[in-house]
């Protein structure tokens, strides 16, 4: 009997918000494997961390940041020979994955590779989009909104496009990009419905009115709203988070 | 002291993929409301159903049919003065939420009415959509792809437009919609890479590729994922689910 790999989403920071689902093959699992960088702790092993136990194998997929934005065949090559491995073997492998795995999540270069040899589940998770609306205290989408995620990295030309199509829309994977896309929102006369909301859910975290936000860069985990359903910006609720 | 106003996601369906923040407040707020149909059980509720005590109390939120597809201002007048009440009185109120409470959730007109007066705090969920997409064996969406999520009430010129600008698709909303939904995604030669998941993540489930779907309706709680950037309908994924 081989093992069964798990795509376990745990949600955008917060260990409280993982489903009881992920919690129980989590803590069940006797393998676990996570994406880590070159140097510096893994996000996806500090969101499960709380129940991670001593007896439990830990297997970091070492994705350099380089290789995180261009995936490199071999990293991920490499990885699904390892993992292979342990459900040869006949362990369960849960591969924690950031917010949700089949979201924008760099679980599906191990699921291409494995999921025709090993039986393989998927567990969604929360996803950091619903968390910074959440957090924003604004929908996300309503009614017959059209909603498009748009990352980050896109030319202006793309972006602005996407963004006058749609009546809501989030803008992912901000980080470096940060003061050309504000520039475009405002060029757009969109800057009194969008909101900014930084390492949801973490006690980092940074939820304000676009307009208010000083810093002239953004951190990876980083995200912009645009919801022009809206009546413009609710005040009381990003003061109330500051 | 007044009470706080909580909007609570629950997930897709399935009661193990409620979060354990949802879990926590769940089994401890003494008072529970959530929306319900005029006749038959409510969905939100079904899913909390294993973890709700008879010391709660049970609020439901008489929404008809008719109502939820054009809101009543009436209906959320009724019902926020009614969870007002409780609040006054001291009591934690917790409004159950399908999937996310801002994705596309009724929530938002209770949040509306309330959060201006009482502390609110929103606790996100899991979408359908990831739950359809990990049912579906497919990514959502990856890399730089604009993902646009799509109601299917919408005009097929307009649909048309948002899916040919679009890397990858979640139409929601299905229902009533799918045949001609169906035909437009034929027409634009699309229907290789389209999924389609029913009733996701409950027993009842059904996830097949969109060529076979024999139906000419399909339920509420449907939806369909477009995906371009895969080669081809994974066979093996299908197969084993249906």
């Amino acid at each position: 009997m081989t093992g069964k790999l798990y795509g376990l989403g745990l949600g955008p920071g917060d260990p409280e918000l993982i489903t009881l689902k992920a919690h129980r093959i989590l803590t069940g699992a006797p393998v676990i494997a996570y994406p880590a960088p070159d140097t510096g702790p893994s996000f996806a092993r500090q969101i499960a961390a709380p129940y991670i136990g001593a007896h439990q194998l830990e297997v970091p997929i070492i994705v350099p940041m380089r290789v995180e934005r261009f995936p490199a065949q071999e990293v991920y090559d490499g990885a699904a020979e390892t993992l292979a491995r342990h459900l040869d073997a006949g362990s369960d492998v849960a591969v924690l994955c950031e917010g949700d795995p089949f979201f924008y999540g760099s679980f599906m270069y191990l699921f291409e590779r494995l999921s025709g040899r090993y039986e393989t589940e998927i567990v969604p998770g929360v996803s950091s989009m619903m968390a910074a609306a959440a957090a924003l205290g604004r929908p996300l989408a309503a009614r017959n909104d059209v909603l498009s995620i748009v990352p980050g990295p896109l030319d202006d030309d793309i972006m602005q496009a996407r963004i006058e199509a749609a009546g809501a829309v989030a803008i992912i994977k901000v980080g470096r990009h940060f003061a050309r896309i504000r520039a475009l929102i405002e060029a757009m006369g969109l800057t009194s419905c969008a909101g900014y909301v930084e390492r949801v859910s973490l006690a980092e975290q940074r939820v304000l009115p676009l307009a208010d936000v000083t810093e002239i860069t953004a951190p990876y985990f980083s995200m912009i709203l645009i919801y022009k359903g809206g009546e413009g910006w609710n005040a009381r609720t990003a003061a109330a988070t500051e």
